[in-house]
C-alpha cells in the first residue's frame, strides 16, 4: 500500500479546471466538470475522481467528446424531454438534463428526462441531488462501459449501470444511494491498482472466470453484480431506462466505443425528478425522514459498530472534513498529474497545509 | 424434503375465490385475488401463491382489512395522484393505482401513483405487468412486514421491500424483474418450512444475530440484505417511496400492525408507468429490447449452464408449463387447504389429472 498525498482542494480544482480549458471548454463548463471531479474526491468516491482526468483529456484530444455540444430536446411532453447530448461532456449534458426534470416536476409533479449521445457524467449524486434544494426527489440511471457478463455467461455485455437515489430530508443529512450495480465500481479497482493494493475476493474474477484478487485482472475480467442474479437485473433495468428507451449505445456497441477515444460513445442516462409537494406537505415529509433515520440510528448495534450510517452519509461526513484537510491522492495519481502538469503547462498540484 | 401434490389449477382458483367470497368481498374482488394468488404459484412463485391465504383468512376475519374499499384520490396532478386505499386488500387498491398510473401516461408522458392505507398487494409482478399491453414501463415498490435490520444493526426495522419492473420486448418475453431487496423474500423461508426444507446460508440470521439453516428461526431473527449495504439502501428508498410520501406505515408502526390481524398495516405502494412512445417509436423500442436480448443469448456459457435467462423468463416458461400440468404443492400446505375447506365448508382441492 503506497502513502497517500494530501492535495490542497483549491489547487486541485483549478488544475483540472486548467486542463479542461486549454482541451477546448469553455471556462464555465470546465469549472462545471472540475468541481464535479473535486467533489468527488472530497466525498471520498475516489472511483470518480481526478482519477477520471487522464480519460477525459484522452477522449478530449482524440476528438471522442465534443466541447462545445448544442443540447436539443427531440421528443417532449408536459411530463418527459428525450434529449439529445450531442455528444457533449457527460457532466454539461446531465446538468441541462436534471435541471429540465426538476422544471417539468414543478409543473406536472414529476418531470423524467430520457438522454443518448452523452458520455461519462461522472460521480453520480451530483445530478438527483440538484433535487433536494427544490423539495424533490432525485433519481438517476446511467449506462457505462460494459464490465459484467449476463447471469451464467462468461463474456462482458453489461455496465456496472449504478442507480442514483437522494432524498431531501429535515435535519439530518439528506439521503443519497449512489451505487454500482456491481458489488463495486469499476474506478474502486484502478484506484486499488493506483495505491498498489489487493481486492477482496468477491468483487471480479479474471479472464479465465477465476476469482481474484489482483485489481488488474480484475479489470482485464469481469465485475461481479450485487445479490448475483439481481444485481444482473436491476444491470438490465438500466441499459433499458438509459440506452433502449433513449436509443443510446449498448452491449458490444459500448465496448468498441470505450476501447477507441475517437469514437464517440453515445453514452445514454434517465433522469427522474418527484416533486414531494405532489404528495405531501414537504415539511411534513422531511420531518417523517428526519424520524425514520433517527428510529434506526437508535437500534442496537453489531458488535464493532460504532453507529448506524444511512446512505451517503459518510461521503458528507467525509466531505466536511476534507475541506478542511484536503484531499489525500495516492502517489501514483499525483505522478500522473504531474505528467500532465507538463504537458499541459500549467502549475503543478499544491500539497495542503 | 416432502412430496409436493399436483393441484388442479381451476379448483384451486375457485377454492380461494370461495374462500374469500364468503368472508365477504364481492365476487368480482375475490376472483381478482383468487387469480393473482393461483397466478404466483402458476409463475412458480410460491412464496406469493396460496401459502399467503391463511394469513389473507387471519386478517379478514379479524377484521383487520376492509373487503369492500372506497378508494379515494387524495391529491393529484397532471402527472401524480395519491391514491387513499381505504384499508382494502392490497390487490383490488394495486389494480386501480395502476390503471390511473396508465391512463395519466398516456396523457403525460408518465403516470405516478403513490398509495397508502392499502395491504399485501400479493406478486408484485402482476401490476407493473398491466403496463405491457400499452407499451409502457411499469415499476413498482412496496413496504412490507419488516424483517431486515439496517445495516450494521441487530434489530428489524425495515421490509424486504421489493423493486419490480416490467419492460414490453417484441417476439421475446418481456423482462420482468421482481425482487426483494432481501436475498430472499420472507414468503421462500415459510415454503421452505413447509416442504421441512433447510435454508441455505447467507439467507437469514436468528435472534442471536447467527447464520441459520433452519427457516423457522431465520423467519424469528432477520433477512440479510442482498449486497450488504446497498440492499439496505435499496430498501430504505422503497420505504421513501412507498411510505414516507405518501403516509403509510414505517418500521415500528407496521410491525406493531403485523402482530395484530385486527390492526390495519397502512401498508404503502408507489407505482410508475412509462409511455415508450413519449421516447421512441414503441416498434423501434420492441425491436431494440429483443436484439439485447438475443445476443446476450448468444454469449458464451459458465459450465453446467444451459442458457442464458433473462428476468421473469423463468416465470414465464415455468407458466406455461403448469397451465397444462397443474401446481405443485407441498403436503402441509394442502392440508392446510383441507382445514379451510371444512371450516368454510366449500369443496376441497382437486388434483391434476
Amino acid at each position: 500500500m503506497s502513502t497517500d498525498f494530501i492535495i490542497d482542494t483549491e489547487s486541485l480544482q483549478q488544475f483540472c479546471s486548467r486542463v479542461l480549458s486549454q482541451l477546448g471548454l469553455d471556462s464555465e463548463d470546465a469549472s462545471l466538470i472540475a468541481t464535479a471531479l473535486v467533489e468527488a474526491d472530497l466525498r471520498g468516491v475516489h472511483s470518480h475522481g481526478v482519477i477520471l482526468l487522464p480519460t477525459y483529456v484522452r477522449r478530449l484530444q482524440a476528438q471522442g467528446i465534443n466541447p462545445h455540444p448544442k443540447v436539443r430536446v427531440v421528443r417532449e411532453t408536459v411530463a418527459t424531454t428525450l434529449l439529445d447530448g450531442d455528444n457533449g461532456p457527460g457532466q454539461i449534458v446531465a446538468k441541462q438534463a436534471m435541471e429540465i426534470a426538476i422544471k417539468k416536476a414543478k409543473k406536472a409533479g414529476t418531470g423524467t428526462v430520457g438522454v443518448l449521445h452523452s458520455n461519462h457524467f461522472g460521480a453520480g449524486a451530483r445530478w438527483p441531488m440538484m433535487a433536494l434544494t427544490h423539495d424533490m426527489i432525485g433519481l438517476a440511471v446511467t449506462s457505462t462501459g460494459i464490465m459484467m457478463a449476463p447471469w451464467g455467461g462468461t463474456e462482458i455485455f453489461l455496465g456496472t449501470n449504478p442507480w442514483i437515489v437522494a432524498i431531501p430530508a429535515g435535519k439530518q443529512w439528506p439521503i443519497v444511494l449512489d451505487m454500482a450495480t456491481s458489488v463495486v465500481a469499476g474506478g474502486k479497482l484502478v484506484w486499488a491498482a493506483k495505491r498498489n493494493e489487493q481486492i477482496p475476493l468477491g468483487w471480479a474474477v479474471d479472464v479465465d472466470g477465476q476469482p481474484t484478487t489482483d485489481p488488474l485482472r480484475g479489470l482485464a475480467g469481469q465485475l461481479l453484480p450485487i445479490g448475483g442474479y439481481k444485481g444482473y437485473g436491476l444491470a438490465i433495468v438500466v441499459d433499458i431506462l438509459a440506452s433502449a428507451l433513449t436509443g443510446a449505445s449498448l452491449g458490444f456497441r459500448m465496448k468498441q466505443a470505450i476501447a477507441d477515444p475517437a469514437l464517440p460513445l453515445n453514452t445514454g442516462h434517465f433522469f427522474l425528478a418527484i416533486d414531494v409537494a405532489a404528495f405531501m406537505e414537504p415539511d411534513q415529509f422531511k420531518a417523517t425522514v428526519d424520524n425514520f433515520i433517527e428510529q434506526m440510528k437508535r437500534l442496537p448495534l453489531e458488535p464493532n459498530v460504532s453507529q448506524i450510517l444511512l446512505p451517503g452519509e459518510r461521503a458528507f461526513r467525509t466531505e466536511q472534513e476534507r475541506r478542511i484537510t484536503g484531499i489525500p491522492l495516492p502517489a501514483k495519481i499525483v505522478e500522473e498529474m504531474g505528467e500532465i502538469a507538463v504537458r499541459f503547462n500549467i502549475p503543478h498540484l499544491q500539497m495542503s497545509i
